[in-house]
């Protein structure tokens, strides 16, 4: 019996590892395709990045979605358009379709062409936003320049390719239609219905985003929309992330004197802004991190078990992060990601006259600090605001929305103008959708690791649009490396990231019920 | 008998009566001379605010020294030179005499050419530094440009040139000079011997002045230092000023990650070093204005009571100068010259990744601070800059001089890189000085008007160097509109102070015993 209780283990056993067997082979075939073209993918990656895409200049932005739209129908997806409004200077979505005979779901797939603004100055001497270079490693830890391959070799993983959008988001673009591709080259079925839909205007927090879901509903419906865009987890380990936090703005200007006064004459008597401002940030965090405006933390939505479960499984990164970051403190002590599961409120920039040569003996005019709140679920954007425009008046401020007028000057002892932005709220999928598990076993194919599952991501990506115009729930499938300095100069992209996401699309784009 | 008494007052009366206006009749005329020469003055005037006066430009500084020098000649002053030093680079004072037969006196007079460093793109759209033009008024209180006076014809005196220097100080050289080149002109015998000493490194903080002092000893020889620099007292009423407050300055780093984060994916997890910076700041000056750095005004010397009874006949300016500024409450409560009386730490700028249009949402690497610490007499200058120091140690920085390196990164949970500047401390005459009334009459005489007596000027200038060196105990005689914009953009200077300078200066050099 004992016997038989053996021999039939090892049929099962010997299945279950021929279907394994089966599904690897197909996958290795794909890996192996994606790795002989690093040459060309390359090439028409670093083409697209060539190419301005900053908010500043439309004309750039135009000129990216003919590209892409031209690339995706070389690459053989059909029905592609750019969708867009009766406006004008609202950059396109491009827009294309693969419908697989015989396939019952249709996934559609998100990422974004457009980039953060650039300051080339910034940048590391000789490297240039748009004119993509490539270094052997992050710069950072010593990478120095060095050539393109040749046709038919391939590419040290390590190597970084450097220019806006390297990560944030053209590498989702162009992952994602070459997943696709390679299938295509392969005589591969895609498992699911593909829609392709790349945004112009992310990084201007899009603005007409939800115009153009409402005007193409139908040609948008779908079962699932996968977004590709932030990082991967920085334990290096790729990650299927649940949501995002919502994000919104104000800056924050404090006035003094209306002309610049000499410092020596009227100094300490006359109130200085850049003193006040610094009083005014610093009555809004304690020492352990806490935010102190009231009811900061009232909306927030409590973590559900499964959530909590997932945050307890994510791998601890915290050390490394210290040390790849140069520092020994944290804001708030414990975990990064139990951290990200708050709402947050952290100073993006402040000025006040001028530090350094450009200093001399004032008391300025007026100190200006840029702040963000990111916003978990259950806060609202426009209460948030509320509360941070309440502490202030609470500090004493007048808040006033222009530059104070003569008038006000007399009457109020303290005036902060307050510029509010328009900002968008925190989006979440359930840890229960049905895809969770089938992307991740998807994503293990494709790189032999299970991914990292995490509730929300710390930034901002307006997926609450999703949910209210389509009802649809979206999930994140990022693949950039955490160190791209996204949204600041010296974005970079890790070329064994850029590999490793065309095959995670190509498996995700062929995975199994 | 009554009859002889009121008789004998009758005749001491007449007697009085007729010296004053004799004294009045030269002054008079002296006054006219000034006043039908204004095409002239303010001609070769702004022929010097024309050449370029800032130490960036070391050229334009010696361009200045060689014109004042040749300008002197041409008035009839004796024994000019440049006074130098065996170093490369230093502006020359310029020096020149005017010896006179029986005098038994010596006052030397001393203004600086050199300006505070200029960034065009501030001044106002139309107003060159140093291309001077004529204003009807102050431009912020609706001034508009207007054309410079024909030959022979006067000008508004409210009127303002603007120029870098115009006030701050090659008023002062020119008020000088032709306060004697006006007596030369009318054959009036200066009452006293006059030396001329015209610096070119005030605004750099003088930092060879010491050396030239040393140097030329013999030569500077005299009774007493004249120092014409500053603005006169806000209520327009000419001022005499027995001291100055000393300087100093810190500029402080707070470090952040080394790379710029995103505000969402780190924020608030990651330390923000603008937020850090915010209460660090804070955290030295309470909400009534007291520095709370550990011993910052232990140093203090108290006020003596002729001090005391000197400030309590200052003007009150305090609600026109908070309505000429826009602002209600001060930083101190009580009087202006009050608060100039003790040492003051004021925020000259802060600067931390970027704010409007150039922010982005980032946690910043650093955040700067240049503060400035004005001193008063028992203050030393860099015992002042220790507290700060320590306050700073004792709010859990690591203070280093450097930027922090990899080691000290991991050591140390919060780092502060300090950069101090040399400093110079307090000057102060005594109360009880001859020449204080001497001068108040002189100038009476000129204006009508008894000058103010202030125990200290809220500015600095490094006084103490004469003190040092020569045992010294200058006293100044300002004579700048107090809203001359001093040390910032749009620089100016109202024509009537410009003349006034000049009636003055040739009164005290003609004063009586």
């Amino acid at each position: 019996m004992k016997k038989i209780i053996a021999s039939l283990i090892a049929i099962i056993v010997l299945i279950a590892s021929a279907n394994i067997s089966f599904a690897q082979t197909q996958q290795e075939k794909i890996n192996k395709e994606i790795d002989n073209n690093q040459f060309e993918l390359v090439n028409e990656f670093t083409t697209l990045l060539s190419i301005p895409n900053v908010a500043a200049n439309p004309a750039g932005l135009k000129d990216n979605a003919h590209w892409i739209m031209q690339y995706m129908q070389s690459k053989g997806i059909q029905n592609t358009s750019l969708l867009s409004l009766d406006k004008t200077n609202v950059p396109p979505v491009v827009y294309g379709e693969v419908n697989v005979p015989g396939a019952k779901e249709t996934i559609i797939f998100y990422a974004h062409y457009d980039g953060q603004p650039v300051d080339s100055t910034k940048w590391y001497k000789g490297v240039h936003p748009f004119r993509p270079s490539l270094y052997t490693s992050s710069i950072d830890q010593g990478g120095v320049i060095t050539a393109w391959a040749e046709k038919g070799t391939s590419y040290d993983p390590n190597a970084r390719i450097y220019a806006r959008g390297a990560s944030d988001d053209k590498a989702g673009v162009m992952a994602i239609i070459n997943g696709y591709a390679t299938l295509k080259k392969l005589g591969i079925a895609p498992s699911v219905n593909i829609k392709f839909f790349f945004e112009g205007e992310e990084e201007a927090g899009s603005p007409n985003l939800e115009q153009i879901l409402n005007k193409y509903q139908s040609t948008l419906s779908s079962d699932l929309w996968i977004i590709c865009d932030g990082p991967v987890h920085q334990s290096s380990k790729k990650q299927l992330v649940m949501g995002v936090r919502g994000d919104t703005h104000l800056e924050l200007t404090v006035f003094g004197p209306k002309r610049p006064l000499h410092s020596g004459h009227y100094g300490n008597w006359v109130l200085n802004p850049a003193m006040e401002l610094a009083r005014l940030l610093a009555s809004m965090k304690n020492e352990k991190g806490e935010i102190t405006i009231k009811g900061f933390y009232d909306d927030v939505t409590p973590l559900i078990a499964a959530e909590k479960e997932a945050l307890s499984k994510v791998p601890a990164v915290e050390e490394q992060l210290k040390n790849e970051l140069g520092i020994k403190a944290t804001e708030r002590t414990g975990a990064l990601n139990d951290a990200l599961q708050l709402p947050s409120l952290n100073v993006n920039g402040i000025q006040s006259a001028g530090v350094g040569k450009n200093s001399a003996n004032v008391i300025p005019t007026k100190a200006i600090a840029s702040i963000d709140l990111r916003l978990v679920k259950g806060n609202d954007w426009k209460r948030q605001q509320d509360k941070v425009i309440d502490h202030i008046k609470a500090q004493g401020f007048f808040v006033t929305d222009k530059e104070p007028t003569d008038e006000q000057r007399k009457q109020y002892e303290k005036i902060c103008m307050v510029v509010a932005s328009d900002g968008y709220n925190a989006q979440k999928t359930s840890m229960d959708n049905v895809y969770v598990k089938r992307i991740s076993k998807a994503i293990q194919s494709a790189s032999s690791e299970y991914p990292v599952l995490l509730p929300t991501l710390g930034g901002s990506l307006p997926l609450y649009v999703f949910e209210k115009t389509l009802n649809a729930s979206p999930i994140t499938v990022p693949i950039a490396n955490h160190d791209n300095n996204q949204h600041a100069e010296n974005e970079n992209i890790k070329l064994k990231n850029f590999f490793d996401g065309i095959k995670m699309f190509a498996a995700i784009m062929t995975m199994s019920k």
